[in-house]
């Protein structure tokens, strides 16, 4: 059996990497870890709490499940702007499984690398599986998207694709049946979604967006934070929403509720003056992220759905809510 | 019933606080909350994640839960020296209980609020009950106490008295009987723990001590990893380790057991050169914790118990291991 301190040694600390780039100055080991922020840019912290049969189905893979506990804090910093700098995993586990801890391990390194996001510290103890992640990351003061900037007349832009997860989803629960090519295209967007750092990035230092989250609950609820925050309205087109591949091949109903209320998806969803248009492709470009433009905020408050003619369009359609 | 969003809306949301210090520049209610470093110095950063049942007892009064889950946190920044900036709280809850929460913040809100450290974001989601914050503090460069800062020759000093918090937890437990006076006398040291934040930071500020921690799994068991950490040994005076008031009135054998090895604790235990003890009861006296040398660091490896004849006690004792 596997003692908490062999657990934490055996895979959850690694030898300082080569090109470390000397900001983390004390790693796991100690009561805190010590962080050398860079002078002169702001911190942007986040925390994720992941929870099974909540987040993930009990007996989810654990590579994947690693990968993705990351992700959605990447995300989060994404949605900011901000440049990954180190996390904290907190980790309830039901038990010290080796085979578990080491798919875990190598799937949540294998991201962290890719993003040159270096783990601090953290805890471990018994318990119901959970997982705690506290990101932190860097920017430069001014430049972060905030959820209360949007302004009217502003494009609204969503990154990638939608609706995949959702309908990945929807085949695990047995909701619709899939066929094996589009089970396979969908899944890894469920599984193992990409992190729009770069793009993020891009737009909080070029000051090409206004307002930015990531879509976690589904877009049209987490748009209206964004109304709400910055105390305005807008027309959304649905049929403009990029739908993912394996979606695209759905009927239109699937397609509009799942782009328009899936969850998990994990891209961003940000808000940016007309002006901005060609610059903003060019981020798209340059980050290997397809962006589209799907609607305009405006000055009179609420979300107005609407179809590709831009008449009205009734679609009931909620948000995740944990407690709902 | 409470939604996700009312919920911290009504519970984890505060207005800003007048005296705020503008360090914290976007807190509650975004994807990252924001916070503007002191140039120049470090960042300390610790997670703890509590779980029903494993470091609380199922039913615990939510208000003091509050009070200690951020206790525990302070209590690491208080070991490394460094000066409470904020904290994330992730919290999973089997359901949206007004009266728990309602508890459960106040504790927290209360203790936050002495320390001066703000709570600037988090997670809410349903689960079995687990409370995960992550903490951040800041401190001068070369000025944290470490664990593997103890040298030969060091004494060991520990802050207030130990063993109270177990002997609290025995008589939950029904291990042992006390009586009304001994347990009123006990009981807040097991629910309410005192972070030792003031002392932590004269200690680290004047260079006062080199090694630190705090002792959350009992004093053999911590104090071996300062031992390991620094690659050095240590004679340790059990009969020289001040005992909580409570404990001091039970049997030697008792005494003994609870405070070298008891746990919850979290009291400082520090190791700091022989020249500096009038500084150190200097320190003791200016942050109102008492302050007690129990024994040395030695440059031969392993922890030998003594009692207050100097003699070796054979003690058979352990740390806590979750997954032991």
């Amino acid at each position: 059996m596997l003692s908490e301190f062999d657990l934490i040694k055996q895979y959850f600390t690694r030898p300082k990497r080569r090109d470390a780039s000397g900001r983390t100055v004390l790693g796991v080991g100690d009561d805190c870890a010590l962080l050398a922020p860079t002078p002169g840019l702001q911190l942007a912290v986040s925390s994720d709490m992941l929870v099974e049969g909540r987040h993930f189905l009990a007996g989810a893979d654990p590579y994947a499940l690693g990968h993705k506990s990351l992700a959605v804090n990447l995300s989060d910093l994404a949605a900011m702007g901000a440049a990954p700098l180190g996390f904290t995993l907190a980790l309830a586990l039901p038990a010290a499984d080796a085979a578990w801890l080491d798919g875990f391990s190598r799937g949540l390194f294998a991201l962290a690398d890719a993003h040159g996001c270096e783990l601090v510290g953290g805890d471990t103890t018994k318990g119901p599986l959970n997982i705690c992640i506290t990101i932190f990351g860097e920017l430069a003061p001014g430049t972060a998207l905030r959820r209360d900037a949007a302004q009217p007349g502003d494009d609204i832009w969503i990154s990638g694709t939608l609706g995949d997860a959702r309908l990945a989803l929807a085949a695990c629960l047995n909701e619709c049946a899939l066929d094996p090519d589009d089970a396979a295209l969908a899944a890894p967007r469920l599984h193992a979604p990409a992190p729009r750092v770069a793009l993020g990035r891009l737009l909080a230092a070029g000051r090409l967006a206004h307002a930015a989250l990531d879509i976690s609950d589904g877009l049209v609820g987490d748009l209206g934070h964004i109304l709400a925050a910055s105390k305005v309205g807008a027309v959304l087109d649905v049929d403009a929403l990029p739908a993912g591949p394996a979606l695209a091949r759905q009927s239109l109903e699937l397609r509009r509720r799942f782009t328009a209320a899936g969850g998990d998806d994990y891209e961003l969803c940000f808000t940016a003056s007309a002006a901005n248009r060609e610059a903003i492709l060019a981020a798209g470009e340059q980050s290997g992220t397809a962006v589209t433009r799907v609607g305009r905020i405006e000055a009179e408050l609420g979300l107005r759905l609407v179809d590709a003619t831009g008449a009205a369009l009734a679609l009931h359609l909620q948000g995740w809510d944990h407690f709902a």
